[in-house]
């Protein structure tokens, strides 16, 4: 069985191998065909030089060209559908319908076409002009970017197809990816069309590279090397604040998705008036695609009650019908029975029965449940991550403990609240929302958190440690590509010199940019007649 | 003689003192009048309890009264400007006039102005509206925002009163100033008058705290601590990565503004056009206030020639002549000293040879220079900033290795470009404008750089190590505010309890919104007529 290749400054070739891994498939346990290298530095040395010539030339290259790169790997990925849809579907069990081909491969498609849009339009660099002090800004690429792709998105967060790799390359910038090694052949064959496509449109032979696998050592010094940009992580904590002590140590940003219990607060009148359909609404949530999902509702808080035991009874009962599917990986599910126990061993008490069946990498559906009381008083380890089909019930005494609850807990994804529909909540949500408001990127009224829109108004990031930096977001263009950008100013620059977008003349009719103070698609008319 | 108080939670006190030291006039040496405290950690921990109760309360005020704070915090300073020019002037040896009364104190009222007028307009914040998906976000208050002010600009860059603290207050976060140990007259002065326009506006009355010398790893505490939203830093680069360091490691975002030598590229055709005019602008621009800004011209670059020697003899000329004024302080001088020092044995040559008059912290106004190829061969220590009246010239031999010592530039907060007017220089310009672009926040054209414009389109930022983000600016509004902001996603939730700013109607009739990809003033419209 011959290696596999990586993607290396325009080529695919032999890695400089420091070690070689094989996937395998979560539902069976069976070794899949393919042996894949494990990159020493030497491949992404080189990548990196590669990459930042590649940065030079896409500085220079118009962004409607990126625009069509972007849409041509679009359709790539369509027409290789089927065989996407089936390699994924071996190498992290997930379904093939609907979440592989109906949901996911048509997200990724769908974020790359977005990210075309919002190249070609090119608004998202808030191009200002001041023409009373001739001074003039706009963000600018920011130069090679590394993406380490998780293992829960085969397409939709893969390190060479994903969101962090769309937004990146809209924003004028070239991509390391950096493969899950979960799904390596799912990735080898999206950077596969990656490299057509930026060869048909093209674009610079190092727009895209890949390699599978690193060491960590070497994923240390990829994200604080002097000729990288930016880096763009989403994984788990332990691996996510490694990287960012690195790159912090040498001024380079980083942004990081690195784990979320996503709080659902679920008020009295809202359990009164709907409480069977709220628990059917957390179940389908909580269990969907085995609760690998980076807003998988954690932690329910609920205050102490009858309609609060009906409600955990309801749950109990669909967790425990319900039959666990194979998770990502025998990692994933030796990892969760871990977390499982931290929950336990702290006192949380499990609530469900659920039996595993075999074989593959497989975990019972979990609920667990504590009292307020019990979590304020230990709040860092009730707040354990459990990734999967788990959640924690925290059955608060009253309004003031639940309160306490909230204020203990860390930075969050996303927070939900469900109530009332008439209104008979506001009281207990005028209390509570504030508060939750600080703990969450993304704020939900009855809703659950699974299920990010790819919406302009999106926030896939909140407080740390959810992510790095509170003020920016991993789904939802444009703001997503101002993570790849520094702000650059033009001071008195002879027009002639300018960058299109910050001339009089608007470079498309359609870019908005701010002029003296004003948003307009227009053109700046010096001596209006 | 009693110790000076500090302002904590909305009282001025005894502090919990460590320490405590004066303050010196540079100009002669002798010690100043007032004994101030330096703060033990209790004094930080109970300023930090009280910002937060601040911010909760900031969040639930009308933007319109934070802007009627700013405004009368700038018309109270106005009223005691005698008295503020005095005291900065005693204790930072700045000239009263122009340079005080008359730029500075006006910079920093217009900052606070400007301020004003972004907190009651509201765009600053990027409120996004999408009505399809019923998901809008803005950008809010991230929480207390320590500013730590820099020695050289005693008003418009002070903690209690300058551009970080304008911005953070109008971003609607309380600060916790730590005024710089070389001014603390000042700096109490501008925090009384701070404190009482709060108190007349009604705003809550730990919005503004000040302490005015901590121990440093109360510092480190300081940035660290949760209760902490974010740190904004300016002044020496050793200090602001050891905060730096604290910050990231605890998850907390920092600003920092802390070294640059800001290249100044003259071009051949520059030279022969109107060398001696450049030559003075050179001159004046870095001997400005004793060369103590950050954006001082420390570095010019200029091809081997004719030109560029009689440009090198004009400069020394007027170096030579000028009188170097007294320093911010003797540490300022003898740190300058130190710098050159370094430089001079790293092979720089000294060019001039001015004498310095005595009394006071003074140091001689220096030009040094090298070639290109030593500036090469050892570019760290080559760009050791030496902060006041001294600049290193770089004799390249040709285009070719003038783009070596650009390529080999940290990052920088400017860089300038001379050419000629009609365009002889475009080649190299062409050449080595697109490098120099990569290493500096702001490029300018046939202008130096000192002169940071309060503009929209304003760049005072730039690649690490002049800043700690290269996405982020300290001067420029509304840019400046959105560094003390977390992003705030709303996701179905319902109309009555949406931010003002969110709801389908303006909540001004004048805030830009981001409504289904178009900037608007109008109110959503859900059912156009």
């Amino acid at each position: 069985m011959s290696l596999q290749r990586v993607l290396i400054a325009g080529r695919w070739r032999d890695a400089e191998s420091a070690g070689t891994f094989q996937s395998s498939n979560p539902a069976t346990g069976e070794v899949l065909p393919g042996e894949y290298p494990v990159s020493g530095w030497g491949d992404c040395d080189e990548a990196l030089s590669a990459a930042a010539a590649a940065a030079d030339a896409l500085r220079r290259t118009d962004p409607e060209q990126i625009a069509r790169f972007l849409e041509r790997f679009a359709e790539r990925i369509e027409t290789r559908k089927a065989e996407l849809v089936e390699c994924a579907h071996l190498e992290t069990a997930l379904p093939k319908s609907p979440r592989l081909a109906d949901v996911e491969l048509p997200r990724t498609t769908n974020q790359l076409r977005h990210a075309a849009a919002a190249a070609r339009e090119g608004s998202w660099a808030l191009p200002t002009v001041d023409t009373k002090m001739n001074i003039r800004s706009t963000l600018a690429p920011i130069g090679p970017v590394a993406v380490f792709g998780p293992n829960n998105f085969p397409f939709a967060f893969n390190g060479a197809a994903g969101g962090d790799f769309a937004a990146a390359i809209a924003a004028g910038n070239p991509v390391i990816a950096k493969g899950h090694p979960s799904h390596p052949a799912t990735s080898r064959m999206l950077a596969e069309e990656a490299f057509s496509a930026a060869n048909e449109t093209g674009l610079p032979a190092s727009t895209v590279q890949l390699v599978y696998r690193i060491k960590p050592e070497s994923g240390l010094r990829l994200v604080s090397d002097p000729r990288i940009g930016a880096t763009a992580f989403t994984g788990s904590r332990t691996a996510g604040l490694a990287l960012k002590g690195a790159a912090d140590k040498a001024g380079k940003p980083i942004y990081l998705e690195m784990s979320s219990i996503n709080p659902v607060l679920i008020l009295p009148g809202a359990l009164a008036e709907r409480g069977a359909k709220v628990a059917e609404e957390f179940a389908g949530s909580c269990l969907l695609n085995g609760g690998q999902l980076c807003t998988n509702p954690g932690l329910v808080l609920l205050l102490a009650g009858e309609a609060t035991e009906r409600f955990i009874s309801a749950a109990k009962a669909a967790f425990d019908s319900a039959t666990p599917p194979p998770l990502l990986s025998a990692d994933v599910a030796r990892s969760l029975a871990e977390s499982v126990q931290v929950l336990r061993k702290s006192g949380a008490q499990l609530v469900t029965d659920t039996q595993v069946p075999a074989p593959g990498a497989r975990h019972p559906n979990t609920l667990l449940r504590v009292s307020g009381e019990q979590f304020v008083a230990d709040p860092d380890t009730l707040q354990t991550e459990a990734f999967g089909a788990a959640s924690l019930f925290v059955v608060a005494r009253d309004a003031a403990e639940a309160a306490r609850a909230i204020d203990s807990l860390e930075g969050n994804l996303t927070g939900s609240i469900y109530s009332e529909s008439g209104g008979g909540d506001e009281a207990l949500y005028a209390q509570l929302a504030p508060r939750l408001r600080l703990r969450v990127g993304r704020l939900l009224n009855d809703k659950m958190p699974t299920g990010v829109a790819v919406s302009p108004a999106m926030n896939h990031g909140g407080p740390y440690p959810a992510t790095g930096h509170p003020g920016f977001t991993a789904v939802g263009i444009p703001a997503a590509l101002r993570r790849f950008a520094a702000l650059h100013s033009y001071d008195n620059v002879r027009p002639e010199r300018l960058p299109a977008a910050l001339r009089d003349k608007n470079p498309n009719g359609r870019m908005w940019r701010l002029i003296d103070g004003e948003w307009t698609t227009s053109d700046y008319n010096r001596n209006p007649s």
